[in-house]
């Protein structure tokens, strides 16, 4: 397809699209002329993928290490996920100990059991949540280490056991079932709130439920 | 206390908290003199909250609306905490379709039994992030929408038998709890892929493992 058509394919703007071309994060086209260059459905799947990160506020060479993780998966699989989930935000400045440890994070990683590894950006992301709740006086009790921890193993069980085995896809479902997901679970606890809460306070549906 | 005391107490500098007063988000001390006031605990607790609060992006004025709603939760404490989250970001706006309606999220829910109030925010905020894992081609099968909504009551179900009896206690922990519990599931979801990726793909813990 010329690049008309991809623009209308990805809803992506031309002069955006030659950003992405200049900056090497979408691959160049095949030159038909001096002037023009076809481009195929790598092309389009590209764009969306460089759309969804930018959309999930990653700066360009954030995209760029991305895409050349998704390009150059390596032998290492696990090294690769880890690399490519790492570079999406937040980005926490790290918040050790003396001791260079998260105590936090791993009071309730060895309560669970779990492998971590520290320098991996999510234990420090975890660890200033974790402080967070302490200061507003919710602080996460053994209560619900435990329910959270059985929850969020299941969810993230499922969400690998659905990961393609090829390593490329792997890696980009990696990435953009982390970014896209984690709004989808946030909302979703919204309104469970809701219908607990309704279930609490209220015999029946409220008002509203009647017109849906 | 002083107002030097519950500048140290809270961690919030002197400007700031003239600023709350003046803002009306901060009650006032007992005056002990035309220029010093007296200031108790309950204002090192509303400044926690109203921390809490502008540490999550909140405007003046959000807070401003949390802090009368905790102030006075009124009779209909189910209709009032609805109306505390509410006021949390994001603030999606509106995707309705033609009939004024949310489809993806609605089909979720639907799927799921739950209750909910189309008005709600979090059901726009729900159906932007399902048209974003649309989008990027990771949708929402029933098989996601079952595990999700699963475990996600699971966890709303616990943080709500967790809930003060008090009124004004109990808007306080729904929106404390919603707006810091976030970044913690967030987090650990992130650190669970971690330790489940290397039962996955390793045989033994990662290299990193053994010093923690």
């Amino acid at each position: 397809m010329r690049v008309s058509e991809l623009v209308e394919r990805s809803g992506v703007p031309l002069a955006t699209i030659k950003f992405y071309l200049r900056e090497g994060v979408l691959m160049p086209g095949e030159a038909t002329s001096a002037t023009q260059s076809r481009y195929g459905e790598q092309h389009v799947q590209r764009l969306a993928l460089i759309k969804a990160l930018a959309g999930a506020g990653l700066p360009i060479h954030k995209i760029r290490a991305i895409v050349r993780l998704v390009d150059e998966p390596g032998d290492d699989l696990y090294a690769t996920l880890g690399r490519a989930v790492a570079m999406l935000p937040p980005y926490p400045d790290g918040e050790r100990d003396a001791d260079g440890d998260y105590p936090r994070a791993r009071r309730v990683l060895e309560r669970l059991g779990q492998v971590y590894d520290p320098d991996f950006p999510a234990v420090a992301q975890l660890e200033r949540a974790l402080k967070a709740v302490e200061e507003v006086g919710i602080p996460m009790t053994d209560q619900r280490v435990d329910a959270y921890g059985r929850h969020i193993m299941g969810i993230a069980r499922m969400e690998l056991d659905l990961m393609p085995a090829d390593s490329a896809a792997a890696v980009e479902y990696a990435v953009l079932g982390t970014a896209v997901y984690e709004p989808v679970i946030a909302a979703m606890r919204r309104v469970a709130y809701q219908d607990i809460a309704s279930r609490i306070f209220l015999r029946d549906m409220p008002e509203t439920r009647k017109d849906i």
